[in-house]
Formats: structure tokens, C-alpha cells, sequence
């Protein structure tokens, strides 16, 4: 008979659920003992912070629903997911980094011409992304998938709006030289959703919860590390304080004003448009330099 | 502009989040931060592990309603609330301990006669418990409330079931010599929920999902700490493997089974019962000390 105190409690927790057979859920679940202890015996919560606590967790998980993930973005304003995405992608210097995905990204977006246009009939600045994917030794890929998506120029992304049309999204890809040209429209910043429990939580605090204008990225290819990824618009007035942690100082790029006339996909634009140049640069699997 | 990378990560989120105004709030974002990147950083989950642990909370929110509460579950079977129990009552030696309240507690049960029968109409064996409420230093202490609930012989509390009738609780009250009588029936055994996310994560394993038989007391008076707090039944089988962690050894007792015959409250049992002896020890608060 173990009489169970605040001494010992954690060791009783942490043995019970060290003696499962599942090896990997054995580790998170001792794990998780640990540090959920650790923390509690830290803040030494009152009963009623306790609850409090509860009763978060409870609104956060009653906030989700087919288009709204409260736990994600919870998960993205501690830092987390960054630090899950940093784990999971220990890249080789100068490869592109990768960020959050983010909770906006529509699968099977449409296939789009190189230069062809995946703003049509969005609001927003004129833009053109250009650039190539290359490898580490500086060589082009061609064939390249770019999925890319983002808000239109007043913040919205499609998953916010009504209507069934792809909308501010599409698939590129590489050429036989490894370029690729989009255009679209200038993203902006926007804040996160506050009308939860975790803009709840931050509107208690002084906190930006603004994230800074960007675009993003799938960028994959057989045979080499997918990349998720944005890019960020230098100068944005909430680059030091995205709300996400999302900002890697090499995603960082100059949207630079250009006059109307011709454009980089050989059409011509009646008024100016902003210009974006960015390599991505993608490492080869370890497998493939095998084979 | 600092680069976010694997190894800065944490220190960025905790400075963040060091920077608010609230001085508990900053205190417990901070250490909130500390130990959830301290777990994430030992498990290092892949994207599909930390999306399980996102869809396993959401699923502990959706299961929540007014009747259910899965993340006290979760909180119950991750030995937390036990915790946070220990934390809020560090009482002398020799007092009565406290334990988790559950989630079954029903606020203004009726009053009860002394020796009167909260299990009226329960199914059940009778069962007394009868004792003392006392001070640390052995004397009586009058007119204390004992607010009681507990399972009928079946394993069922008020809230499991249908109508509107109070059922398998009451409030007693100590008299000028401070004794209390309790008649009801010997409470048994159950599991927790197994039809919920916690139970999902407690099948996938070979840890318990019982609770050992007992019965709940709140035992209050003015001066004196509230002892929130079980009996339990020596000899239940799941005694060493309580899956809430709330078996302290002063908590066991014994259920003496009695002839039919004469009974505690002076009526006449008709069929042999159960016998519960019991003295609640109560510690002074310390402003009454002063006072």
C-alpha cells in the first residue's frame, strides 16, 4: 500500500505509466508526467486557477470546428509549432528554412502556367515572385512543385470567405532551367483570430498578435527535403514581433516597386507592381545520395 | 531581427511572454513555456505525433459538456489533480487528508437527520459510518457539516442517472459531543468513462480503469480547514491501483459486516449490515488561532 503524498505523487504517476507495452507512448506519457508535474509544482496553482485552467483548455477545444483549430494556434503562439517544425527539419546551412504551415493551406490547388496569374479578380497590389529552386551545389531543378498560397491585398485568405473558387492560391513549377515567375497580388499582415480563448488570452497582455504580410510555400520535388516555408516582406511593421515566432531572418525578401510597363512574365502592367526575387535552395534526401 | 532557430526558440517565446504586465499570468506563461518546450524538446514528436496531440485535445474539449468534464479526467488520471490537491492542503500530521473531489459532487444536498438514511429506496447493503469530528487535540468539535455522496450497491451516482430527486447524498451534522451517524449503503467499485478520449488513451495501455468503492465527505466548520475527502473500503481490489491516484493509507477503512439486529441510529436492521468507524481530525485555521 503506497500512501500517496505530494512527495511521491510524481514517481507513482510516472511509474504506473512506465509499465505500458507501447514503447513510444510509454516515453511521451512519462515524459508528459514529468513536465506537467514540473510545472504544476512550479506555479503551485490554486484550486481555482486549476480550474481556470480547465476551463480554458475545455473553450479552446469547443472553438475548433472544420475551418478554426484553436489548439494549432495555441500551439502557434507559444512557440511550439516552430519549435516542432525546427525538430523535424534539421536542415544543412543555406538550404531555405522552414516555417509553420499554418492553418490556411488548401490541398489540390490548381495547376498555373508558368507567370500565369493565381490573383485573378483579387484586390490588391500587382506582384511578381521570380526566382529559381536550385540544390546546394547552386544547380537548377527543374520540375519543381511550387504550392503557394495567401491572403489577397486586403487580408483575407480563402478559407475566410464565402464561395467554392480556388481563390489566392496554385501549383507552379520549375522549369527545364529551374525558374519559376508568379504573379499574384501583395499579401499584408493580419492578425491571428480573437475571438477565442487564445485571443482571449492574449488580448490580456500586451502582446502584438499581428502577424507580418507573407506568402507560402510547399516547395518538393523527388529526392530532396520538402520545404514549407513563407516569405516575408522586409520593412513590415510586425516582422520583429510575428505573433507565431515564424520569422527566419533568410525569409526575408524586398518587395521592390516597379513602374508600370513590362513585366517579368513578357506581359505588360498598367501600373506598377511590386518585384520579388528569391532562390530556393532545397537539400537533397540522404537516400537518394545513396542510390 | 533575430533568426528564430531550433536552439533560440525558447528563449524568444519566454521572453515574449516575461514582457506582460500581469504579474501571475506572466509567471505562469513563462513556466507554461519553459516545461511544454522542456516536453516537446525530450519527445521531439513528428508532425504526425504532434497533430495526434492536437486532435486528442480537441477531442477532450468536444467531449465536455454540462455532465462531463474529460479534461478533469485527464487532469484525474495524469496524477494532477492529486497534485494540485497536495499543493493547496499541507495540513499537520495526524489530520485528516484530503483527496480529489471528482467530478459528482452536487451542491445543496438535503439535510439529514443524525442517523438518518440518505440511500432511501437505493439498492445497496445497509451500511453505517459513524464516528467523531475532532480537533488536533483529540476534543469534540459540535455542529459540524458533513456533506456526504457516494455510489449506490450498483456503482451509480445521481449524476449517471435520470430524474430530478436527490439521490445517494446528504448533509449530517455533528452533535454537542460531536458524532456523527451516516446511514446509506456500501458504495462499490466502477470505472472511470472508457468512452471518451481519456478512456481511448488508458485502453491502448494495461493500467486500471477502476476506482476502489468509497465515499465522499466535504467536512466544514468555521475555524477550521475544509477537508474535502474519501473513505475507502479495505480490501477493495483495486485498492493499489486507484486510476485517479486517490488512496492515501488514513483514507482505508474497514467495513465490518454485523449481524441483523440492534443498529447504531437505535432502529432494528433487518438484514445484517456494514459498520464504518471513523474520526474526521480537523486542523484550526491559523487566523482563528490568532483571533
Amino acid at each position: 500500500m503506497t500512501y500517496v503524498t505530494e512527495h511521491n505523487l510524481t514517481d507513482l504517476a510516472t511509474e504506473r505509466w512506465s509499465n505500458i507495452n507501447d514503447a513510444r507512448l510509454r516515453q511521451v506519457m512519462t515524459l508528459l508526467i514529468k513536465h506537467l508535474h514540473g510545472f504544476v509544482r512550479e506555479v503551485e496553482p490554486s484550486p481555482q486557477e486549476w480550474f481556470a485552467a480547465i476551463d480554458w483548455l475545455t473553450r479552446v477545444g469547443k472553438m475548433c470546428d472544420d475551418k478554426r483549430q484553436e489548439f494549432i494556434l495555441a500551439s502557434d503562439v507559444f512557440g511550439v509549432s516552430m519549435l516542432v517544425d525546427a525538430l523535424n527539419n534539421r536542415l544543412e546551412p543555406g538550404v531555405t528554412p522552414t516555417t509553420v504551415e499554418g492553418p490556411f493551406h488548401i490541398p489540390n490547388s490548381p495547376e498555373v502556367d508558368h507567370g500565369g496569374n493565381m490573383a485573378e479578380g483579387a484586390p490588391g497590389e500587382p506582384c511578381y515572385v521570380v526566382g529559381r529552386v536550385l540544390d546546394t551545389d547552386g544547380r537548377p531543378i527543374p520540375n519543381v512543385v511550387l504550392d503557394v498560397w495567401q491572403t489577397d491585398g486586403e487580408g483575407i485568405y480563402e478559407a475566410q470567405r464565402q464561395g467554392d473558387d480556388a481563390y489566392m492560391r496554385g501549383v507552379y513549377r520549375t522549369g527545364a532551367d529551374g525558374t519559376y515567375i508568379i504573379r499574384t497580388v501583395t499579401p499584408i499582415g493580419y492578425t491571428i483570430p480573437l475571438d477565442g480563448p487564445v485571443g482571449e488570452l492574449i488580448q490580456r497582455t500586451n502582446i502584438s498578435h499581428m502577424r507580418p504580410a507573407h506568402i507560402h510555400f510547399h516547395v518538393r520535388t523527388p529526392g530532396y527535403h520538402e520545404v514549407i516555408t513563407h516569405l516575408f516582406q522586409r520593412g513590415d511593421q510586425y516582422i520583429d514581433t510575428d505573433v507565431v515566432f515564424g520569422v527566419k531572418e533568410p525569409l526575408i525578401v524586398d518587395f521592390k516597386r516597379q513602374p508600370a510597363g513590362p513585366a517579368p512574365n513578357g506581359r505588360t502592367e498598367a501600373q506598377s507592381y511590386f518585384l520579388v526575387n528569391y532562390d530556393f535552395i532545397l537539400q537533397r534526401k540522404a537516400e537518394a545520395v545513396a542510390a
